[in-house]
Formats: C-alpha cells, structure tokens, sequence
C-alpha cells in the first residue's frame, strides 16, 4: 500500500517503521512541526509536511497517529476525499472520521516508547471500519505487520483502551513506586527486575486469578499490618489498604488454588 | 550440601528441586500433613516425615520453608542444635532463629506456584545470618543456584518483600482487574497479554519513571474522564482515581521524556 503518516510521535514512528519494513510505500510524513516530520520521513524514505493542505491526495491510505486531541482537528483539515483514512487510537470512537467516505480505526495494543523497539508481529491491531470492504482492507495491512488481529467495535475497542490503562500504566506506575520503596533503604530497583519479568510472563501461560499470591490472598494479617507500619507515606498506605481490601474481595469469591506469595 | 528442607508448599517444592538439581543431597522433608512431604521427599530422593522430633541430626542444612506465620512454632520444636538454619521468609527478621547456634535467612525473591516451573538460576536470593562465616555458607549454597546474590540485614529484606507486594501481588491484581474489564465487553484476556509482557520488559531497560505512558501522565482529562464514565463499580472509580493522581503527582515532580500512552 501506499500510506501517508499524520503525526511523528510515538505510534507514528513505531507504525511508520514497520509499514516501512514490512514494504509498504511511506509517501508522506505530516506533523505540525516540519523537524520531527523530516526526521522520521527520511527514515522512510518519504516526503515530509507540516501543511495539511499540501497533502498529496494520491495514497491509498492516511493513517492518524496523532494525539487524540488532535484527531479532529487534523480532520478538518483535510480537504480532499482520501481512498481511505484511519486513526490509531484506542479511545477515540470510528464515527470521528465519519465525514470521510471510507473510514476506519487501526489501534495497536501496545506501549511505544520511542527510546524502546518493539516487534509488531505479536502486537494486537483492534480494526473497526465503516463498510466490510475497509475492514478488510485494514485487516489485511495490519497482518502484513503481525498475526493478531482483533475485530472490534468502538465500544469494545475503548474498553480495550480502559484494560491497558490497569494492565500497562497503572502496572508501571506500581514499578514506580516500588522503585521509590527501595531507594529508601538503598536497594537497586535491579532486584526486582526479575519479578516483575516473571510476575507478567506467569499470566501467559496461568489465569491472572490463579497466578495470585502475597498477604493478601493468604489474608496474613500480621504480614499486612507490619506492611503499613513500614509504608511512610499516607499515600501509599491508601493504595496498600485500598487493593490489598480488593485482592481479598476478589479471592473470597473464588477458591484459591494454593499458589504461596513470597 | 546435606539438606532437611522444613514445609512441602510452593517455595519448599522450588527450592527443594533446585537445590537437589544442582546436586545437593537432601535429606528429610517435613511437613505438618504426612501426604505432601512424602510426594515432595519422592521427587528429592529423601525421606518424609511429619513430626519434627524425629529429624535426622546430620544435615548440614535446615531449610525452613514454611508460610510466616508458622515459623517461630517450628523452630520452637527443633529440639536439637543444628549445624545451621535458615528461614526462607521476606518478612521474618534474623532473630527470629536466635536461639539458634548458626542461624540465617535465605529469602528468593520470586513468585511461586506449583503450577508453574521458575528457573532459579536468575532469582535474586537475599542472604542474611548471625556471623559472617553463616553468611558465607549461605551464599556460597544461593550461589549454586542462581548468579544473583545479595546481602541485606532484615529491615532492607522486609522493604524488598513490601517492594515486592507493590510489584508483583497488587501489579497481578491490576491484571485481575483488566480481565473482569475485558470480561464485560466479551473481549478475552488474551488481547492484553503482549501489553503485559512488554510493559515487564521495558523496565528491564529503562527506568520505570521513563516507560511511563497513558493518559495520566498526558493529563488527558477527556480520556479520564470517559474513563471514570465507563467504569460501572465505585470501587474501580476509586482506583483510578487515586493512581491516576499518584501518576499526575509523580510525573510533575520529573519532566517525562516524550513517552506516548497507546
């Protein structure tokens, strides 16, 4: 396919990449400031802007990978009818691009960090679009990057989007704050590492109700309050109290099957 | 080594086949029920028994691996003097074993199922003991099963253990949550799973404050507050709110580095 970029932030890079690689044609990058627009376009050998009127109208697709506030906007700016035009976010609904004859989404499920490369292949591609004919069209691009692809409507893609937010950003954000706890007494956030590795890969393979283990489960009231004693932050003694309350709730409703926290 | 391993649960099971594997002789398994202390002593070639006033003298090694709460009750019915002891607990201080001649703590910080095989060979042990030659036995026996060996006194392997609760229990617990989300919307867990290991992997390269993403860190309130709309239990409202202020709080005291939340 030929494919236009709008946006030169994360998804933009990570998606452009590997359209790149995968053999598409990049024709165009966009962003609202011409320097990382030509950064990433010469990465992929494209050609770059920072005027959505000068769009080149001959791509057979338009991908938006800005920021969802931006989405709108760059919509109305463009002035022509694209083949096919589709946003890349995950809570942003279809009917956004609905002024467009043939509209789409094509949201990865993943965290891009541009300090970070990471595989397409594995990565989830949620596809919604206004006719079966966009649909396949944007199902068959996004198995030209990876064999995971999940048709969803708005709906379900925005609950997607509310999912990763507990699973990815609060999950790292629990990383955050563990860092913080053993920078108190001098312990690199290296020891954890593993942990944290093997705490994601267990619920690969196990239910993420069968992988549980710690105090909390075991319902150690000892452990716990000894626990809170050591927390020094009223905050952080908010957030034990708050899901460990949580992890109880969930496992009286459910028969433990014996794994042991350490 | 020669090696009486003292519980037949999740970390006695790991700990016990990793250390027979790496070659060491393990002599007894006790366990308060006869059934899995036999099942486990089958697996290490040892024997089984479920009275601790029957252990075997001659181990240079007992390795108490039973849940916290049953610690102190065990050691008091050690009636003999070891060659050396060892608890295996993240919570437990040293003195716990003080009337103990030789007496440590051999604490792997991991999780354990039975469920799951964990290679050790990467698992950060945590060695503590009452004299330095104690210590040296311990993690010399810690360095035949993994490369990772620290020395912490009992106030840092109590915060590593708090460290752990935060990073490992309350981050599978998010997964827990992310599931029942997904669940509502007949979306399957499985969707979410390459977002779970990546999110693990990133922080083995860089630091967590930079793998940060998402709408909180964007201060996206439009998505926030679609989000709070969507979520139907209070207690999932509270959450979010909370850590999505602990990511605001946090992220305002650090300029981010241009992560993009997906």
């Amino acid at each position: 396919m030929v494919i236009t970029i709008i946006g030169s932030g994360n998804v933009a890079h990570h998606l452009g990449l590997g359209l790149f690689k995968a053999g598409h044609r990049i024709l165009q990058v966009y962003s609202r400031n011409l320097n990382p627009a030509k950064e990433l376009a010469k990465r992929l050998k494209a050609r770059a802007t920072d005027n959505l009127h000068t769009l080149q109208t001959t791509a057979d697709l338009y991908l938006i990978c800005v920021s969802d506030k931006a989405i709108e906007e760059v919509a109305l700016q463009i002035d022509f009818e694209p083949e096919l035009i589709a946003h890349t976010s995950g809570s942003i609904s279809l009917s956004a691009l609905s002024r467009f004859k043939n509209h789409g989404v094509f949201y990865p499920l993943q965290t891009f960090s541009k300090a970070r490369e990471v595989p397409l292949n594995n990565v989830p591609f949620c596809i919604e679009a206004n006719t079966p004919e966009n649909k396949t069209r944007l199902s068959m691009l996004a198995g030209t990057l990876s064999g995971k692809i999940y048709e969803l409507d708005s709906e379900q893609r925005k609950q997607c989007h509310l999912a990763a937010v507990f699973a990815n950003n609060f999950v790292n954000h629990l990383y955050v704050l563990a860092q913080q706890l053993l920078k108190e007494k001098n312990i690199p956030f290296d020891i954890l590492k593993p942990l944290i590795l093997e705490t994601a890969q267990k619920v690969q393979q196990l239910a993420p109700g069968e992988a549980q283990t710690g105090p909390a489960l075991r319902n150690d009231i000892q452990v716990i309050e000894a626990h809170i004693e050591q927390l020094k932050s009223d905050k952080l003694e908010k957030l034990y109290r708050f899901v460990t309350a949580s992890i109880t709730e969930v496992s009286k409703s459910k028969p433990s099957e014996g794994s042991q926290i350490k």
